[in-house]
């Protein structure tokens, strides 16, 4: 039985996983094939499958119908695996050199064929480990600048735009956002998950009227802004590197939104080193630096030469929507550092330091930085001064 | 041959039309029927169809394959249809008092079967007469605050809005604004339509960068903010009224949009009346305030009773909601000033002025006011000091 065009889902194994890397002719006929179920098997299925012989290798990925997040039990329909394999298309089209290749796709049974990227490292996994990676700076910054102009009205134009906004359309995922990053933190949910000794720490969140109202209107972005296709979870996490490559990985929250969510989210996973890893703090804050720099000055030459709306091209009006990037990063940046501390997804980067009172105190900065980037987050219009009030700040 | 689930579309014939209504059993069986194709012809055929024993009657609208305006000719699908019958339906269960009934809907024929108005008056072509319609502004406000309420994130949660705002994607159409509001009427594009006289004045907007740039800026929240299911077209000529009754007709443009789009075409509709009507503009101005007012009232109403997320209940979050809102509307409204000015749809306010220098002055006044709310909508942020800079600016 053939497993292409499937009419309906049923988890692979490793077994049937070669036999459709074989069907899709991905590999030589008679070849003697390897195969690994690597995933965590909290949302997907991951089968690496590699010829020894000719080290060649490549993954499938298969969604599971639910999410399991720290223990918790999601239903989670395995639509997503078609957001996600659209999503990776769209920005394999648009930076191809920061994604990788997608071979074969099947909405059915939900699964992905695609580059084999175990060279590489989770970015978090690395810094976590002392690592460096010079270069994942710019090519994130690059990465941003492509794929949140070439996916906006203004390099698609409006009625594109429009058809793309109707098939990313993606509450499931969004859902698990809206609750965790943007409701949760900030009253007593049960899925909140922190340490008992920052319970007056947290108490102080929910009694925060100004920060609330500020989380509300950076909500109200999430949920209505439909700017450019957001990655939708660009945390370090989802990043693969080494020395010399750059991977983004995982866009299965893919969806129109407010630009400045994706470039948050990196900010904020890159601020979680500058406060955990004081040896390295001022590599960090200059990865923080190239990001944005870098993004700035690409984003600006394709506006000023790709863009379809002659009246948008004029200098005041990128000028303005730079700032409102800006501003909304480090909103969202805010919303990352607190969730990540508070709410029920935690980062490696903090939870993973031993000692207690290093690690309260991590969490303590954590939340402080938090809530100053999301009060004032207008208050700066250039990264020099975002970056010198962090300093300060730690 | 039946007429119900047509497989292909065909344009009715009054002949088609009745038998039509009669398949649907919308009037006894031998009943005496009379049909008259009432519409304009630009953009639908529109059957009046009758039974004058029994003093009942019904309209059948139905979406040609084409727009006409103003002589130019549009290729458009019907696809119209099925967005302006999905609309009423949803405007109807929200605000059934101001909105048509439908009684039967076909998206293949693009045929929308409802109830029939003619016992009122397009509220344009009644203003004009010098009719006043004392509710009108009562009625517009509160159409305005439940359908704006009712269809956003706050009110039906962010999955529901989601699948809507997917179902209400309408490129077509919303091309339309995007050209003839925020784009054309800013430089020498071949649709704009202006009196000769008006060349200096209409040069002064294509040389004005600062009132381009905050057009852009308003354009970008046409294109992006998928705030609540806007009419999208609510203009004098899509209210029917008399002095008892209001109905809001022809959502064709309907989609997710900014909300101070609907409430700007409002304001800038009555606007005409206070240009060009001296004996009555006070009782235009209290139309507009009324509106405003109505509208601040029943939303603030709504938000606090019906919200969905509690975060979002505060008075803080909701003043800076009614505040953009507010903003916004001045905006969309000096856009509609413009473009009814220099664009190529008019309004008959201002061109059924027959003596040409009272007509240009008051052409020359809707721009300058025009100019005024793009460029300085923030600067009142209260529905009086508006009102107090219409009056100094007339």
């Amino acid at each position: 039985m053939s497993l292409l065009k499937q009419e309906s889902y049923q988890p692979l194994t490793e077994t049937t996983a070669v036999l459709l890397a074989l069907e899709l002719n991905l590999f030589d006929e008679h070849v003697n094939l390897t195969c690994k179920e690597i995933g965590d098997g909290n949302l997907n299925l991951v089968f690496l499958i590699f010829d020894q012989a000719k080290r060649k290798s490549i993954i499938i990925k298969q969604a599971l119908p639910y999410a399991k997040v720290v223990g918790e039990s999601w239903p989670l329909t395995v639509k997503r695996a078609k957001i996600e394999a659209d999503a990776l298309t769209v920005f394999g089209h648009i930076a191809s050199e920061y994604v990788p290749s997608v071979y074969y796709t099947d909405d059915c049974l939900a699964v992905t064929v695609m580059e084999d990227l175990s060279h590489l490292t989770i970015a978090r996994t690395g810094f976590i480990k002392g690592n460096n990676y010079p270069l994942i700076s710019k090519h994130l910054g690059e990465y941003l600048a492509k794929t949140l102009f070439y996916t906006s009205d203004y390099a698609l134009g409006p009625a594109i735009k429009k058809e793309q906004v109707q098939r990313f359309i993606n509450p499931e995922l969004c859902k698990i956002t809206e609750d965790l990053i943007f409701t949760d933190p900030y009253y007593n949910a049960e899925t909140n998950d922190f340490e008992q000794s920052l319970q007056k720490d947290v108490e102080a969140i929910w009694n925060d009227d100004e920060l609330k109202f500020h989380v509300s209107v950076l909500k109200k972005s999430f949920l209505t802004e439909a700017e450019v296709l957001l990655h939708g979870d660009l945390h370090t996490g989802s990043v693969f590197a080494d020395e010399s490559e750059t991977k983004v990985i995982d866009p299965e929250f893919a969806f129109y939104g407010p630009a400045g969510f994706d470039i948050g989210q990196v900010i904020a996973n890159l601020l979680f080193q500058v406060i955990v890893s004081i040896p390295k703090r001022d590599v960090f804050l200059d990865h923080i630096e190239t990001v944005w720099n870098v993004f700035e000055g690409k984003f600006t030459q394709l506006w000023e030469t790709e863009n379809k709306d002659e009246q948008a091209k004029s200098k005041e009006f990128l000028e303005f929507v730079l700032i409102k990037y800006f501003e909304d990063a480090l909103g969202f940046a805010g919303c990352e550092l607190i969730r990540r501390t508070v709410g029920l997804a935690h980062v490696a980067d903090l939870d993973s330091i031993k000692e207690e009172d290093a690690r309260l105190k991590a969490k303590r900065k954590t939340l402080a930085l938090g809530k100053i980037l999301i009060k004032q987050r207008k208050e700066f219009n250039r990264i020099a001064s975002f970056l010198s009030l962090v300093k300060d700040a730690l």
